[in-house]
């Protein structure tokens, strides 16, 4: 099985893609979030696996936006707990460090951690993966970066110091996608996405549609449109699958409201602890 | 008038502040964001003004979490247009430049143009803002820096391009914070944050208290307490100030069912085209 993700090897992505679908899978590697919906696409992949939403930074929305332009379906999710590993080179001391290098966004996540090694230069580079494969290059006992301990395993680099974000609760969302719909089960969650008349109530109109059926909602986000002030998209989850006719006929009632709508699909739930 | 912002001067932040405030403010630049509530909060600058959400990155949260630990009230808001610029020496030309600088998020949103400048290498640096001190410092005319008009003005540069990112419509909310109310006068909006009984149709019941007083949402947005696996904050915004007996009946309302609720102000609707 193959599954695309955006990254280097080693990328939280990639940790992602082995823990949802297991160690014997084969992670494609991509550049770019396009790069991963074009794989699925084309078939050179058989799945995909995109960050939606991170519990530090919201969502990504620009991963809805690919969503929308291509004709795929979400058939599952994975939360991941993002834990930064301080990683030097075999036989490296932490005592010895005096240069970190990252993604700056990991740099920041840690801030709190890098402030306590003294005399310590942080420098940012372009991902987390890359960072550790930098280091080895270098073969500088005093430098490290910052990524995930796969990373460390994976290019032969040594763990200095585990879970040292600021945050311990930094969750990321991903969400798989195939060309085909998938099997959401018993415990299913629905995604959607839809747009309203711009009138009083709309919304509360359109969440009617739920309530009144005992549905739960999972996620509920407006999401203004940049190239029409005052409309907005509006992205639900909801418990349950459209193959239950209750939420089918949820969105059927929903139809009646929305001026779009759009069903991404049904998937079985991830209940992380 | 002294205004807080987190970055460099020559941020976007920056420009938000001289855009919302006029030119004849003081911007005090802040390290990062709890530098910003924290000059607020011991009066070393009148007001602070950070990012609450992005048209492609989504909500800030780190800034919500901020809001909450503070007992700041949002004053004001101000969407800014986000237009990258690439920035050399004067004198440089487009044509030789052979390597551009930037923050990671700044060169992933002008991926397509600098795919289209051939043969140039792309380096990431720390924020924007910063690139472009490095170029002046460097003195070379084939390096550039990705950052606001403001930045290449600021530190004496050329403007070699001008609107390079890929997506014209990178529009980013910035809230007004400051230790006492605003004054919200007549088109305004309010900020709230609340969290509910873990039951079915809650949200629903607590969106009536608006619904049935006709009063609009701007904003809705539930995030999953991370620590507390399906329990929720709910972020909204609504038109209207707390100042109106029918808003202040709506809050009176919600709290009926809310477990937690915190108004982080009302203040005067920024209408951006």
């Amino acid at each position: 099985m193959r599954v695309a993700f955006q990254g280097e090897l080693g990328a939280y992505s990639e940790a992602a893609v082995l823990e949802h679908f297991g160690a014997d899978t084969t992670p494609i590697p991509c550049e770019a979030f396009d790069d991963v919906f074009a794989a699925v696409t084309t078939g050179s992949s058989d799945y995909g696996m995109v960050p939606i939403e991170n519990s530090l930074a919201g969502s990504i929305h620009r991963n809805y936006d690919l969503l929308l332009k291509n004709n795929l379906s979400v058939v599952g999710e994975h939360y991941l707990y993002v834990n930064h590993t301080l990683i030097g080179l075999p036989g490296a001391r932490l005592e010895d460090i005096r240069r970190v290098i990252s993604h700056p966004q990991a740099l920041a996540q840690c801030e709190g951690y890098l402030h306590s090694l003294s005399g310590v230069k942080i420098e940012s580079v372009y991902d987390t993966a890359g960072s550790v494969k930098m280091v080895k290059q270098m073969g500088d006992q005093t430098v490290a970066a910052i990524a995930s301990r796969r990373a460390a395993d994976l290019y032969g680099m040594q763990a200095l110091a585990d879970r040292i974000q600021d945050n311990p609760e930094n969750l990321t969302r991903f969400l798989i996608i195939s060309p085909q719909p998938g099997e959401p089960g018993e415990d299913a969650k629905t995604s959607i996405v839809f747009s309203l008349k711009n009138a009083p109530g709309a919304l509360f109109k359109a969440m009617s549609v739920f309530a009144l059926r005992d549905i739960d909602l999972t996620k509920i986000e407006s999401r203004p449109l940049t190239q029409k002030p005052f409309e907005y998209f509006f992205y639900i989850d909801f418990a349950g699958s459209i193959l239950e006719p209750v939420a089918a006929k949820a969105l059927a009632h929903l139809e009646e409201y929305a001026l779009f709508l759009r069903v991404f699909g049904s998937y079985p739930r991830h209940r992380y602890t």
